[in-house]
C-alpha cells in the first residue's frame, strides 16, 4: 500500500428536510454575507431557493445571489461571481444545485481572494493557498463535488474544460436530501450513476497491488449503484433508493474509495474532450468513453478486470480462459449502461468520428504520454476514441 | 435510510516512517506545549518514543510526558494526567499507543477544561463542551479510537467500564504507520482483528431496511479482515497485511460503515463487563460474547444473517431453509475467531459461569431493557453469558 493522507473534514448533513437546517450549518462555519449560487430555474419552480432563504433569514445571514450556472459550468460566471463577491464583501458561498454549481462555486472561491485571474489554477498544478469557505445543498447525486476538493471548469473561449484539487475547496458542510433528486428526468439520474461508478473505476484500476480494503470499498459501491439504479428509473420517487444513491455518490468521490493507491483518471480526461466540444453531459460521455478504455488497456492486468467481472458482475470466473471473464466484466457493464438509457457509441452521444484528431489535439498530449494504469500517447488515445466511435452490445 | 450528519475531520496520515512528521502536525494543529502520553515499555524499547521525542524537537516543540496506561485505561491514570497538563499548561495531547493510550487521552482532554470530575461525562451521556486537541500516533489495529470521539475507561473502584462521545474527542490528525503493528505478538493481533470485526457487526445489524450502501461498506471491512488475519498470523511482518488491516480498522469506527441506520452496541455493552471484572482483552472478550449474541437474537431477522452468511462467509444460500444458511454463517464466525486464536467460551477465556448474576447486574440493566436490534432485559442478557459460557465448536 502506497503511504496517503486521508483527510474529508466535511460536514455531510444527510437526509429529509435537511436544507431548512442550511442557515444553522452557515453560521456554525461563521459565515456572515452570503452568496447563494445556483443554475436555473428548478431549484426556484421547486421552492428549493425560497426554503434556503428563509432558513437563511431566521438566522439573520444576509446574502445576494448568482443565479445561471449551466452543466459544464463557465469561466464568465465565475468571473461574474467573483465581482460581486468583492463588491458586497461576501465571506461565505453557498451553492444550491448539482455537481456544475458547485464546481463553479469552488472558482468563485479561489477568485475572491486571488490578486489575478481564477484560471491560472485550473490544469496547471499551481497551488492553492487561500480560498472562501463553501457549503453546498445537493441537488444532483453525481460529480461528489459536495465532498471533494477538486473543480472542474470550461473557458468559453476554445471550450477548454480543465480542473483544480485542493484541501481548501472542500466544502465546510454538504447537505443532501435524496428527496431533492426524486425530480430528476431518467437521463440525468442515469448520467450521474455512470459518473459515480466511473469516479470508482478510475480508482479501482490500479498498479498498486494488495489494497484489499480499497479494493472492497470501491465494490461496494459499484455493487450499491447497480442494484439501486433500476429501481430509481422503474419508480423516480424511491425514496430509499435515491438516499443509496446519494450516499454512494459522496462516497465515491471523497477518496475514501481510492487511498493507498495509484489512480488513472485517463477516461476523465479523454471524456473532458467530448463533453467540452459537444457539451454533452459528462456522465453520457463517459458511458462511452469508460468501456472503450478498458477494451483497450485489459490486457495490461486481466486478472483484476477478471476480479471486477467476478465480484462486481457476478460472472462465473473461468479459470482455464480469465480473459473470457475479463472481456464478460466490460461487456456487462456497457450493456448495463445501455440498459439504464445511456449512449454507448459516438452516434449515439452526438459525436463526430472525423473530430478524432481535434479531440485528441485538444487533449494536449502532443509527442508526450498520459501517465495512469496504462501509460497512454496520442496513438492510443485515438485508438480509444476510435473503439468508443463504433461499439456496440 | 435514516437522516444522520457524518463528520470525520481527522487528517490520518498514513504510511511508512510517519511518526517522523508528527512535530509538522502538531505545529499544524496549532499545538505548542505537549502532553505526550503512552502506556508501557515497548514505545521506548522500540525507539518509538525517541523518535516522536525528535519530531517535535526539530520542530521546537515544548514537551511533558506521561506513560503507564494500562489496557482498559483506568481513571486513575486520568486524574494523573489532568493535574498534569494544568500545572504544565499543556495545550495539546499527543497519544503514543493503541487504543487504551487514545481513550485515556481522550479523558485528560476533557478534565483538563472541566471544573469538576472528568468521570461526570462518562457512562451519563452529559455532553462534552470544551477538549484539550489531540494527535496520536497508532501501534495497534484495533479500537478505532483514532479516528472516533469515542473513549472507554475504567473506574478503579468498583472496576467499572464506562464511556462518552463527542465530536471534540476526534483526533485533530492521526499518524498510522502499520509497519509498527509487526511487532505485536499473534494473540493480541488477533484481539485487534476481533474489536474491528465486532465494529463492523454491530452496525451490520440493524433495524434500518435498505440501507444497501452502509450493508455494502460493512461487508467490505469484514471481508478485508478475513482475507488479511491469517495472513499476519502466518507472517507478522507482511507489511502489506498489516496495512489493509490497520486502515480497515479506522474505516470499521469512524461511522462511514455504520450511517443511516440504527446500530446495536450490545455486545460491547455485554463485553464491557468481562474485561472490567476479569481485565481480560476486550477483543477476547467479544469473541466469546459475539456469537453468542448472534444465536440468541438469530431469529429476529433470518434473512440478515443468511445474507451475512452468503456475503461475508460465502456459504451457499439454502433457498428451502434460510435458516440453516444464517446458523452455518454464526457457525463460520466462530470457527473463524478459533481458527486466529481467539477463546470461544468462558473456560477459555478465564471467565466464571457462577460469575454471570454479577456480570449481569454489573451491567446496571435492573427491570429495564437496553435498546438495539433486539431489546435485551436482565434475562436475555444472562442467556447470552449462558451460551457464551458453554459455546463449541
Amino acid at each position: 500500500m502506497d503511504n496517503f493522507n486521508f483527510y474529508s473534514p466535511t460536514e455531510f448533513v444527510f437526509g429529509k428536510d435537511r436544507e431548512n437546517e442550511c442557515g444553522n450549518y452557515v453560521k456554525k462555519y461563521d459565515g456572515k454575507k452570503v452568496l447563494i449560487h445556483y443554475g436555473g430555474g428548478s431549484v426556484i419552480r421547486s421552492g428549493l431557493l425560497d426554503r434556503v432563504k428563509n432558513s437563511l433569514d431566521s438566522c439573520g445571514i444576509e446574502y445576494v445571489e448568482l443565479g445561471g450556472v449551466k452543466p459544464n459550468p463557465r469561466d464568465t460566471k465565475i468571473y461574474e461571481g467573483i465581482e460581486l463577491c468583492r463588491k458586497e464583501n461576501v465571506d461565505f458561498i453557498l451553492s444550491v444545485g448539482g455537481g456544475s454549481c458547485i464546481d463553479s462555486a469552488k472558482g468563485i472561491a479561489i477568485g475572491a481572494l486571488y490578486d489575478g485571474d481564477f484560471w491560472d489554477f485550473y490544469g496547471t498544478g499551481k497551488n492553492v493557498e487561500k480560498a472562501l469557505p463553501i457549503g453546498t445543498v445537493l441537488t444532483i447525486a453525481a460529480a461528489g463535488s459536495e465532498g471533494s476538493g477538486a473543480s472542474v471548469v470550461t473557458k468559453e473561449d476554445g471550450m477548454l474544460k480543465r480542473d483544480v484539487g485542493s484541501d481548501l475547496l472542500r466544502p465546510r458542510f454538504s447537505i443532501l436530501n435524496p428527496a431533492l433528486t426524486c425530480t430528476l428526468p431518467a437521463y440525468q439520474t442515469a448520467c450521474g450513476t455512470t459518473d459515480i461508478m466511473a469516479h470508482v473505476f478510475e480508482r479501482y484500476f490500479t498498479n498498486t497491488n494488495e489494497v484489499e480494503i480499497t479494493d472492497r470499498l470501491c465494490e461496494a459501491v459499484l455493487l450499491t449503484m447497480i442494484k439501486e439504479t433500476p429501481r430509481v428509473l422503474e419508480n423516480p420517487d424511491n425514496y430509499e433508493a435515491r438516499a443509496n444513491i446519494m450516499w454512494a455518490g459522496t462516497v465515491a468521490h471523497n477518496d475514501i474509495v481510492g487511498v493507498g493507491r495509484s489512480q488513472d483518471w485517463n477516461s476523465h480526461g479523454i471524456e473532458h474532450e467530448l463533453s467540452g466540444l459537444y457539451d454533452c453531459a459528462h456522465g453520457a460521455g463517459l458511458a462511452v468513453i469508460m468501456p472503450a478504455w478498458m477494451e483497450y488497456v485489459m490486457n495490461h492486468n486481466i486478472m483484476r478486470f477478471a476480479q471486477m467481472a467476478v465480484r462486481i458482475w457476478g460472472i462465473p470466473m473461468n479459470f482455464e480462459n480469465p480473459e473470457y471473464t475479463a472481456k464478460a466484466g466490460i461487456t456487462a457493464f456497457r450493456r448495463f449502461l445501455h440498459d439504464i438509457g445511456m449512449p454507448i457509441n459516438f452516434e449515439e452521444l452526438g459525436a463526430k468520428e472525423e473530430d478524432i484528431p481535434m479531440l485528441v489535439k485538444n487533449l494536449g498530449i502532443g509527442s508526450g504520454k498520459r501517465s495512469g494504469f496504462v501509460e497512454l500517447d496520442a496513438n492510443d488515445v485515438t485508438e480509444i476514441y476510435k473503439i468508443a466511435a463504433h461499439a456496440q452490445i
